[in-house]
């Protein structure tokens, strides 16, 4: 077994990956930047499962594509070159898991980052699909003008979730600098809707 | 394999244990309370383990032993009742993990709960005595007006800590109510002190 290690809100999220994903399902990559996530998470749904993947810059689908294509999983994945607030255009309800990365595309253009009203669209309906005990998690970027704004709109609009529907969780490291990311975790409550 | 769930930070508290420690580690139960935590740390350590717990109460040290004989668990724990701010007279360095539960005894006499000045020299004597990657994990419990006051200076002591040093983790439930505990994980880098 490896020994227990705390690293970036960035391993934080995948760890909630591995516990929460089982063969077969179904799950998001609202941000697959250059792919890295999404062939992780790829493995995880394994043969029978799907990964639905969205980035706005062609250049990330196409990587990405190349990236699954060369590790044999593109079969499992399908990828949509259109920003993520229109995720609910293509994901029926049930997924398991939907991952947001925010900020920009890694060595990308720093000019396109992702923006708290197309983000609050996205994660609103990524939400609204997940099944009971699903979860949504967010990496966050502070520590530049944008990534500030956007993890305080972010805050704002999870903490008026009601906790009967979501329970969310918020892990940063105290000492880490401004600029570390911060990991958030929304998991639709077993009960949520049934009142 | 259990599916994954969100609950508070005790349990995340009590997984991060589990994941840390080792059959035959050393640990520190620095508020035993009612001994549930000191039971389920008897039982991670093993047989070859050895649990240290504090606590300042006679009763509920006396209850914990009481637990502990009946679990049959007894012979790898030593209690003192002695405030845990003297720890590093009866612990010495390499322990796995030192756990911290703050406020008061639950059921006890709530005038008697952890203040900073006496919380403050237990986990800096317990980070002194942590072995590379060990952790003090602390939950503490804002709300009410100490546990405020504790929770806000746990927070500037623990941000303040080398980033060589330490990896200081914060999680908390964002939608919980302003009562729930939150749950700090500090872990010592495997090259603390070797610079």
């Amino acid at each position: 077994m490896m020994a227990y290690e705390l690293r970036s809100a960035r391993y934080l999220a995948a760890d909630i990956h591995r516990q929460l994903i089982r063969k077969g399902d179904t799950v998001v990559d609202a941000t697959v930047g250059n792919g890295h996530d999404t062939c992780a998470l790829a493995e995880l749904v394994g043969p029978e499962g799907r990964v639905i993947g969205f980035d706005l810059q062609e250049d990330a689908v196409s990587r990405t594509r190349q990236r699954l294509e060369e590790a044999g999983l593109l079969s499992r994945c399908e990828l949509h070159a259109v920003g993520h607030e229109h995720l609910a255009e293509y994901v029926r309800p049930g997924i398991r898991l939907a991952v947001f990365n925010l900020g920009w595309l890694p060595g990308g253009d720093k000019s396109v980052t992702t923006r708290w009203e197309t983000t609050r669209k996205a994660v609103s309906a990524a939400l609204e699909l997940l099944s009971p005990l699903g979860a949504v998690t967010v990496c966050a970027y502070p520590g530049h003008a944008a990534g500030d704004e956007e993890r305080r709109e972010l805050m704002a609009f999870l903490s008026a979730l009601r906790p009967q529907d979501f329970n969310v969780l918020h892990q940063r490291f105290l000492n880490a600098g401004p600029g570390a990311p911060e990991c958030f975790v929304i998991q639709k409550q077993a009960s949520a809707g049934n009142e």
